[in-house]
């Protein structure tokens, strides 16, 4: 047994009851007890509530206050742990799911329950926070299931810290400050517009505000007294010249709304017809949570944000967030979300919740700085579980190529969550379709049609191994399942190359239903034998690289749209071409094309457009059409979302 | 000097410095020191970092899991002291302001920090949440100013505890409910749409969900069984049929983005050409935060969010929130921002904040839960100082008719913040213009300009006086101002027939600029002769009710448009005709011109429009053009908005 302090027992039943339940069965303990555990002291997080804590990453602000460091002062944790050493770092991917979902957030979740509470190891859960649309749309939360969750459940799914609702606020008020700053040039001279931006004090003195020097520095100018500027140096400074048709940036918003899809904005008699095609996505899909999920600290997030590229000017020059003096203000936004949130599992094991971006449409990765505050939390021996989203084609690539690539953090071992239920669909199995029920052929023994859809995972397996980690293969057991199938499964998964493919039902069992796995990844991690390889080198061209990727997809070559062809050679000529890739293609199939299943080979990947995440750091092809704001059906799940108004009892979360 | 543990002396420097270097340079103390002077217990609140904690309103969720209180659940601290009797009840108003403000908010809590600093009471500052749009634009923050001020200043204008944030989230969830429904029932048949709002379980059996009932019962179907349902009930139940141009529910945002004053949606191919033209306002002005601001229970803002009305069916009937399914799903996310937030003034006093509507658009006044709560926290002899927006034409205006009847509560004195600058200005004194330096008049002794304003400050006496409270003028001293100016103010508020009229210097001074204002605030408390009046009853007629309001704005008549008719007209016939007016009008003038200084009269008010927040409880007519979306400057405040990555430190917040 455990000999950590919070660890409780649970209580399994069976069936298995709905998630809301379960999670409401337990009472989860004080978040400080948690800290506790992990030997953090109470200056080391801010309180919010009784269940979550933010970790500190930047030293807070009231340290400036005193010279003496006391219980009011924030300590950065990082700066603190710098000198001890990592715990092991394992990364949790997938097969191609259906549209149900794998479990792979369970299987996350599951494996650090074994871990901490039946093997007795340290472990930190690092999973993303979950975006606010799914939850009242289709999805429903994702805490994970079954007696493998982070709780309290509805605190995880609802607002948490306010993270995601910092960077909406933060995203939005640069889009404002783009379209103003359009507005306001359009009507003013250089000089009313110069006078504007450094107005005369009380003694008729000008200045220039600190953000200002990072736009006089790009432009090459050293001058610190505005009335020292020429005319022409007037001019470069204070007029942005953006071109509205090389807008990038758009407003988001944390809500399923297809009607904001495509808008026009600027109608309004004031804005003197000064009307412009544009849209909203959904928050998650924001450079500012990609910059949330890469940066390695406060100074670096706000480098970052300072340096978000929002279109070009007419003459083709990238236009950035301090260009348009909102870097600052930006950062001031995000000061807090900059903390991951402490939570805990059923099992009472630390979870750190931070950042969340889709990897169909972003990167999909929780943040490095939640990752690498829990490696140091859990040190040598110990095990931080970190979730990439949907299949290992795009979740996990984009951990390697990207996050590892920024952060010099090396993964041990990856999992590769894989079910029957959806190696039956690769195998040629009837579609699966969400709020349908299942056909028959998912809930009967059909070994052929697994074995046959097994393609999908061999190919995530090697691709995942080229990256010179250990795979191990969770095989999420459903009450469907049987014995003959499971087995099918794992002999093909040890076939395919995996270091180790194991059977568990931590979503009926909990911890204990994953200790197997919590053992083969402990193997694993300890047999290291290769260095970490990435998929491609910073140094290729933006089509090489886009090339490298969509060969690890089975693709025979790549197509690219006359904008995606313009697009890339403006980001090369502009010096963009040196970032990694990112690229935005759909979860369900290896290719562009959703229906495609199982290990498809030999078609051509089509580039439909192509932007640029400069603060975040990486390029960002569209594969084919993918839409970055879902939709809401017919009967949303917020039909039976409500409170219990005498206990405050959140009732229809799933 | 005072009994409570965490009054703290100030050191004030003259000049007096920047807000936020004054902010900066007192430690504040851990807000459970704060929460103890109040006698409240740990489980009464929930903290959010060091310096902000959630007074719990309705018991927390986790009551539920336990039949014995202990520190885990959270208690209703409104229910606990049902039966102990409250304090005194003070309300602060302002005489019609120039554009950069009276002090109003700086008086409010200068007048706290007096009253428990240097007076010895139990007093509680009761202050609204800051807009982020207005902090990043013009206006800056609004924590007070100089040596009177809520803290930490960055917290209370950034982020807080996520109210705001919980009330565009809410806002936008319905909205995008209110699009989808229109698309999916135009695209679906009865049977179709029926299908997939009760869809069969495994078992192939149909059931309602909680909110489902709501519209059953609207609609008169006692049937329980949707396999019951005739044809005709199933077309009833399952079509709103929205008229899209009735709509009167906007998206919002908390950013000053003028260009989402006019837009069109819904202009994706996948919408299929269902565009419609609607707007963003901020999102202070949401029915939403009315709400909250309203609401005296988690039961009653459950009710309330229910049955906000977003527009009409095709038949004229009006369409809910609960008709859409979504009013369980709005609760739960305002669950957490239904408790007030403790924080602390300079002087170590406590203050709460809640809710935050513009008075000009909306409103205007903090929340009623906040005050029931300090009004029994402080108790007999005890004060809560509340704010109320603007000028007591809007301000006071709606605390009393609108606030003050939904509560039950009732203010014992109301004071009016006066300043010689903004007399000067309705004197005949040349515009006032944020940003701008202040004309000579202003900063020279000019006594006629002056008593020539002081008309405008004697009609909100008399108006403010009329509800029957004592009235006393707080004279907010400026260092320009001399001597002869403020005494030619205090006559001529004594002559207008307040109850005291007291200089005071609490921006340079701290609580003991105010004391004066704190000792005549006492007397006017302790000498309360008449019951508390209302300006009109609720059962006049929508119009008779307006012109009330209009005639105390000194208003010789009213006059409808076409658009403001028909709405009166509806709204009539719908039977809202009952609830109390909230008129949206110009803070800058008695009437509708803004440009119309002094105490205008003669003047007909023109209603442009006439909305309805049935949920908050009142209609809503728009007096001439009055924007609900601010927008930003050339040089907006965000260019001075940074952090200092070392320290965490902000700064350049005004």
């Amino acid at each position: 047994m455990s000999s950590s302090t919070t660890v409780r027992k649970l209580e399994v039943v069976s069936p298995v009851p709905a998630d809301i339940d379960i999670a409401n069965s337990v009472e989860p303990v004080h978040i400080s007890e948690i800290a506790k555990d992990l030997n953090l002291s109470p200056n080391h997080y801010d309180l919010y509530g009784k269940y979550k804590a933010k970790i500190s990453v930047s030293c807070h602000y009231s340290v400036w206050l005193k010279t003496d460091l006391d219980a009011q002062v924030l300590l950065s944790v990082l700066d603190e742990l710098q000198g001890s050493q990592d715990g092991y770092y394992v990364v949790v991917g997938g097969i191609t799911p259906t549209p149900l979902g794998e479990g792979k957030s369970t299987t996350t979740v599951g494996l650090c329950q074994a871990l901490g509470a039946f093997l007795d190891k340290k472990v930190v859960t690092c999973v993303r926070q979950p975006s606010q649309g799914p939850t009242f749309g289709i999805k429903g939360g994702a805490a994970g299931g079954g007696y493998s969750q982070v709780i309290p459940m509805d605190e995880f799914n609802l607002h948490l810290t306010g993270d995601i609702h910092a960077i909406t606020a933060a995203n939005n008020l640069l889009a404002a400050a783009i379209d103003t700053r359009i507005f306001h040039e359009s009507t003013q001279s250089d000089k009313a517009l110069f006078n504007r931006l450094c107005p005369p004090n009380k003694e008729g003195k000008r200045s220039f505000s600190d953000v200002m020097f990072r736009r006089l520095k790009k432009l090459g100018i050293s001058k610190t007294n505005p009335d020292d500027l020429t005319p022409e140096e007037v001019n470069k400074f204070a007029r942005l010249d953006i071109d509205p048709n090389s807008i990038t940036w758009r407003r988001v918003m944390d809500i399923n709304d297809r009607f904001l899809r495509k808008i026009t904005i600027g109608q309004g008699p004031d804005e003197k017809g000064m009307v412009r095609e544009t849209a909203f996505d959904i928050s998650v899909a924001s450079e500012i949570m990609a910059v949330l999920a890469l940066t390695t600290s406060l100074a670096d997030m706000r480098e970052r944000l300072g340096k978000m590229v929002i279109g070009n000017s007419k003459s083709g020059d990238p236009v950035t967030a301090d260009d348009l003096g909102v870097g600052g203000a930006l950062t001031v936004l995000m000061k807090d979300a900059i903390h991951p949130t402490l939570m805990q599992t059923l099992e009472g094991t630390p979870v750190l919740v931070h950042a969340g971006p889709f990897a169909n449409i972003a990167h999909g990765n929780s943040s490095i700085v939640a990752d690498k505050i829990a490696l140091k939390l859990v040190g040598p021996g110990g095990f931080v579980v970190t979730e990439a989203g949907f299949g290992a084609d795009i979740g996990a690539e984009k951990f390697m190529n990207i996050k590892c690539r920024y952060s010099g953090l090396t993964p041990q071992c990856a999992i590769i969550v894989a079910t029957v239920r959806a190696l039956k669909m690769h195998g040629g199995g009837p579609a699966v379709v969400a709020g349908k029920p299942l056909d028959h052929a998912y809930l009967t023994e059909n070994v052929a049609l697994v074995e046959a859809g097994c393609v999908n995972m061999a190919r995530h397996i090697s691709n995942t191994k080229s990256y010179g980690v250990n795979v191990v293969v969770a095989i999420n057991k459903f009450s469907t399942d049987t014995e003959a199938e499971l087995n099918a499964v794992r002999s093909a998964a040890l076939a395919a190359g995996a270091y180790d493919a194991v059977i568990c039902s931590h979503h009926a069992h909990g911890g204990k239903g994953a200790v197997d796995l919590g053992i083969a990844v402990q193997k694993a991690c300890e047999n290291v034998t290769q260095p970490l390889k990435f998929l491609y080198p910073l140094d290729l061209s933006i089509k090489e690289k886009i090339e490298a990727i969509a060969k690890s997809y089975g693709a025979s070559g790549v197509e690219y749209s006359e904008q995606a062809e313009k697009q890339i050679e403006m980001y090369s000529k502009q010096g963009f071409s040196g970032l990694p890739i990112c690229m935005a293609k759909t979860q369900y199939s290896f290719s562009d094309n959703a229906a495609a299943k199982g290990a498809p080979s030999g078609f051509v990947l089509p580039i439909r457009d192509v932007r640029a995440s400069i603060g975040a750091g990486f390029i960002y092809p569209l594969v084919g059409t993918m839409s970055t704001m879902p939709g809401l059906p017919t009967r949303p799940c917020f039909y039976d979302i409500d409170i219990d108004t005498t206990t405050g009892k959140v009732t229809g979360l799933s």
